[in-house]
C-alpha cells in the first residue's frame, strides 16, 4: 500500500470495496479507517498513526475481552520498562539478530549523551529475563503468569493502518514454568484463547498451528499462531504464542531450587495480541457502504435516528420514544446512541453505515402512529417492523443474530478462498489469480519453503491440526516425500 | 532519597515508619514497597521501576475509578504517538523551555540515522495540538473532549519509587473549547473530578486551588493543582488541570469558523494525573507493620487465613467454612483471596498486613465451635468475632468504615500540620522543624516567592480557596501587602 496518503479525505461516496483489485481494496480500507474516525495517519514521523476515540472504543472493547480471558486463566497484569538496554538485547543470540535492525534507539537523555545506548522495547522478554531472575528463586515460586498492556515500537518504512505501524499497542504475556510440558501446555493454552477470542468476539474465524523454523519468533523454540484470511486473499498472522524452551532462561540465569534439591532453568513463554488483529477484523467485516462492526466489539450497537415530524406533538411523540427506547436499551446492556443533530435522516443512515454500527433504528412519526419503529440490520441491510415495546428485545436478540451472521460469512469465504493443490503450476496459478489458502505438501525443506516464497510470495501460515488428515504425499516444489500438507498464503 | 537501593531485599522486621526522620521514613517507604511486592527498580536505567501484579493491580482499580468519572463528564480515550518531532516542542516556547532539559532523545531507528531527532513524549500537548488543527473546523467540531491513558519520559537524576521516576504511567486529558469560559469551566471541572476521586477512593485528602506564576506547566495559562500532605509533612502534587488559553491553539493554528463567520483559535486545557498519587496513597496511610491500603482500591480486600485443626473433622470444618465465605464475599462483590499455604497463621498475619491488605478473616476450629470466625481490620488492628453467617456482610459493612477511617485519620494528621505564620522566623522555625503547610501572606511577588523557596525549600502549593478568609495582611517575607494568605510546604 505505501506510504500513506494525505490526511485530510473529504468525505463524498465510498470508493467500493473491490477485492479483486489490490489498489483499490486498500483505497477502500485507507478511506474507511479515515471516513469513520476510527484513526489517521500522523505524516511529521513516518509509521505512526493515531487512534481515534472511535477506534479506541473498539480497542477499549477487545482489551476488555482479552483481559477477562487471561485473568480467569490465572494471569495477573503488570508494567515493565519501556527501555531496553541494548546489551540485554544482545544476551540471546538469535533475538537480538531478529529484531535489531527494527529497533529505535535512545542515545540521548536528560542533556546528555547516555553510557549505552536504550533501544525503545520491540517486545520485552529480555527485559522481563532479566526481573523473572531475580523474582524466581525456588519451585514454589513458579508458575509466573504475568501480562502486560503496552506500546510497542518496531521501526518499519511502509505504513498499513494498524496492520503495519511503527508504534503499536498490545498485549505481552510472558510465563515461566518449571518444566518444559507445563510450558507447552500454557503455550497452547493461550494459542487457545487467542483463537476462541477471534471468533467469540471479532465474528473472525482463524486457524492454529505452529509455524515453521523459518518464520518462528527469534527465540523461541516453537512459535504458534492463529491466521485469518483477508478479504484480498491474503492470510493475516493475528497472534503469536511461543514456547521460549530455557533459551531466555539461559541467557538471563532464570534459574530455580528444585523439589529434589537440584538448581534448574525455568522454562518461559511469551505470547501477544496487538492492535494488528484490529486492522484484520475492520478488513474483514466491511462492504462498499463503509465498516461493519461485530456487536460484542462495536462502541455503538445501535443507532437511533429520529425522523422529524412536522407537527409539534408528532415530533414530542418521536422524542419520547426516543428517549425510552435509549433507557430501555442501556438497562439491559446495549450500547445505543440517538443521533438528535440537525442533520437529514438519509445522511445519518450513510454516516452510521459508513461506521459500521451493526443495528439502526428508525423512530418516525408514521410507525409510531402504529406503535411501531424500524430495525435496519447493518450486515444484511434487511428492515423489519417492530412494536415499540418490543424493539429494546429485539434489538438485544438481532446483535446476537448479527454477531453470528459476520463469523458465519466469514468461514464460507475462507472455505471459498482455500484449495488443495498438489501441483506447482496450479499452486503457482492460484496463487497469481485468487490467493487464499493453499493445502499442499512440503517435504519439510527450508529451501523449498525459500525458493517458494521468492517465486510466489507465499509462505507457509502455519502446519494445521488437520495437516495429517491425507497421508503423506509428495512436496508441491520438489516432489520429495512430504509427511503433510501445509497452509500456505501470501500475508500481511 | 537518593539513588536506589539495591533490589534484594530480604525480609524480617519492617523499618519504622518514623516521620520524624526523614531518612528513616525513606528506608521505610523503600521497604514497604518492595517486600509487599508493588515494585522493583530496574537499576540497569536509572530511573525506571516495574509496576509488578501486586501494585498494577492497585493501578488498575485507580485507573477504573478515574476512567469512569472521565466518561461520566464526557470524555472518551484516544491514544495518540509516542514520538514527538523536535520541531513540535519548539513551537511554543516556554513549553521547549520548560521541557527541553528531561527529554529522552531517539536519534536513530531502522538501522538509519533520523533526519529529525524524535522525543519520547515528555507529555503530549504539541502532538495533540497537531491533530486538533486538523480535526477542529467549525464551532460544531467543538468541544473536543480526549483523555489518553499512556507512559511518559522525563528523565531525572533521583529515584523514588512513583512520585520520581524517568518514564512512568499517567491519563493525560486535552479539550478544546469554543470559549474562554468554557475551556475554564473544564479546568475547574477536571481539578473537582481529580479532588473527588482522591477522597473518594485513595482516602487521601487534598487542597485545591490555583499554583503561582512560577510553578505553573510550561505554555499554560492557569495551573491548578491538588496537594496531598504526607507524613513527613511534605506536600504532594497529586494532580494538575491547566487552562491553556490560546497558547498552543496559536502555536499549532487550532482554530475554527465560529458561528458569525469568524476564524477564531480555540481555547484548550490539558489536565494529569499519574501514577505519581498511587506513591502518595501508599506513603500516606502505612504504618510500622508496612502499608495499609484504602478498601476500594485494594486488590485483595479481604483475606482469610485459615488456621490448622488437629481432627481431621475440625480441618474439613474450616475448608468448608473458607470455601462458603469466599464465595458470598465474591458474590458480594469484595475481592477476597484465601491463604491455604502450608506457613503458618502468625506468618501470614504478618505477611498480609505488610501488604496492607484492609481486612482479615480468621477461620479457626475454636471459633468455628461456635459458629464464628474473627475479623481483624488493618488499620486499627481491632478484633471481633461475628457468626459465620454474617460474617460477609459485616465484612463489607467494615470496609466502607475502614474507608471512611483513613480519609478521617489523614484529614486529622494534615489539621495537626497546617499552621498559620505571620512572622518570617516562626515561618523559618516550623519548615526546619516539623514542615506541614504554613498559611501565610504574600506579596504576590516572584522575588519574595524565589527567597523563601532558597531559604527553606518552602515553595507555594497553591492559592486555596480560602485565602481570602482573614482579609489582607503583610507579607511574611517583606512585609509589603498583601491580598490574601497563601499554602507554603516542602514539596517532593
Amino acid at each position: 500500500m505505501g506510504q500513506p496518503e494525505q490526511s485530510r479525505d473529504v468525505g463524498g461516496q465510498m470508493p467500493p470495496k473491490d477485492t479483486r483489485d489490490g489498489e483499490a481494496f486498500s483505497r477502500w480500507y485507507v478511506a474507511a479507517i479515515r471516513r469513520s474516525e476510527i484513526a489517521d495517519y500522523f505524516e511529521p514521523v513516518g509509521g505512526t498513526m493515531v487512534i481515534r476515540p472511535y477506534g479506541f472504543g473498539i480497542w477499549e472493547n477487545m482489551q476488555a475481552g482479552l483481559d477477562r480471558r487471561f485473568k480467569a486463566t490465572g494471569h495477573r497484569n503488570a508494567y515493565f520498562p519501556l527501555f531496553v538496554p541494548e546489551s540485554f538485547l544482545r544476551k540471546e543470540a538469535k533475538h537480538v539478530e531478529g529484531f535489531a535492525p527494527e529497533v529505535a534507539w535512545v542515545t540521548h537523555a536528560g542533556g546528555e549523551k547516555l553510557e549505552e545506548r536504550l533501544a525503545i522495547r520491540p517486545t520485552s522478554e529480555t527485559i522481563i529475563g532479566h526481573f523473572y531472575a531475580k523474582w524466581v528463586q525456588s519451585w514454589r515460586d513458579l508458575p509466573v503468569l504475568i501480562n502486560q498492556w503496552a506500546n510497542v515500537v518496531r521501526w518499519e518504512k511502509r505504513t498499513v493502518f494498524f496492520l503495519r505501524t511503527t508504534e503499536f499497542l498490545w498485549q505481552e504475556g510472558h510465563t515461566a514454568h518449571r518444566t518444559y510440558d507445563e510450558a507447552q501446555e500454557e503455550t497452547m493454552k493461550m494459542l487457545d484463547v487467542y483463537a476462541e477470542f477471534a471468533e467469540t468476539e471479532l465474528a473472525l474465524p482463524v486457524i492454529k498451528g505452529p509455524k515453521t523454523e523459518r518464520e518462528k519468533f527469534p527465540g523461541a523454540l516453537m512459535t504458534y499462531s492463529i491466521e485469518a484470511l483477508m478479504p484480498d486473499g491474503k492470510a493475516l498472522q493475528s497472534g503469536t504464542s511461543h514456547n521460549l524452551g530455557q533459551n531466555f532462561a539461559r541467557a538471563f540465569d532464570i534459574d530455580f531450587l528444585d523439589q529434589d534439591g537440584e538448581r534448574r532453568h525455568a522454562w518461559t513463554t511469551s505470547w501477544g495480541m496487538s492492535t494488528r488483529i484490529m486492522g484484520g477484523m475492520l478488513m474483514a467485516h466491511g462492504d462498499d457502504q463503509g465498516l461493519i462492526l461485530p456487536p460484542r466489539i462495536a462502541p455503538i450497537q445501535v443507532i437511533i435516528v429520529p425522523i422529524p415530524a412536522k407537527s409539534e406533538e408528532d415530533q414530542t411523540r418521536v422524542e419520547t420514544a426516543v428517549a425510552a427506547l435509549l433507557r430501555e436499551l442501556d438497562g439491559g446492556g446495549v450500547r445505543a446512541e440517538a443521533d438528535r443533530s440537525d442533520k437529514r435522516p438519509g445522511w445519518k443512515f450513510n454516516e452510521w453505515e459508513m461506521k459500521g454500527v451493526p443495528l439502526r433504528i428508525e423512530v418516525g412519526p408514521r410507525d409510531l402512529a402504529n406503535d411501531q419503529v424500524t430495525l435496519v440490520r447493518r450486515e444484511s441491510r434487511a428492515k423489519e417492523q417492530v412494536s415499540l415495546d418490543g424493539a429494546p428485545r429485539r434489538a438485544a436478540d438481532l446483535l446476537v443474530e448479527i454477531q453470528a451472521a459476520l463469523l458465519e460469512r466469514a468461514r464460507t469465504f475462507r472455505e471459498a478462498h482455500t484449495a488443495t493443490v498438489d501441483d506447482y503450476e496450479g499452486f503457482q496459478a492460484s496463487m497469481a489469480e485468487r490467493r487464499g489458502f493453499l493445502r499442499a505438501y512440503w517435504c519439510g525443506s527450508a529451501e523449498c519453503e525459500a525458493r517458494i516464497k521468492d517465486a510466489t510470495r507465499a509462505t507457509i501460515r502455519v502446519i494445521p491440526a488437520d495437516a495429517e488428515a491425507d497421508g503423506p504425499g509428495a512436496c508441491v516444489y520438489d516432489g520429495a516425500p512430504a509427511e503433510r500438507r501445509v497452509l500456505f498464503a501470501q500475508a500481511y
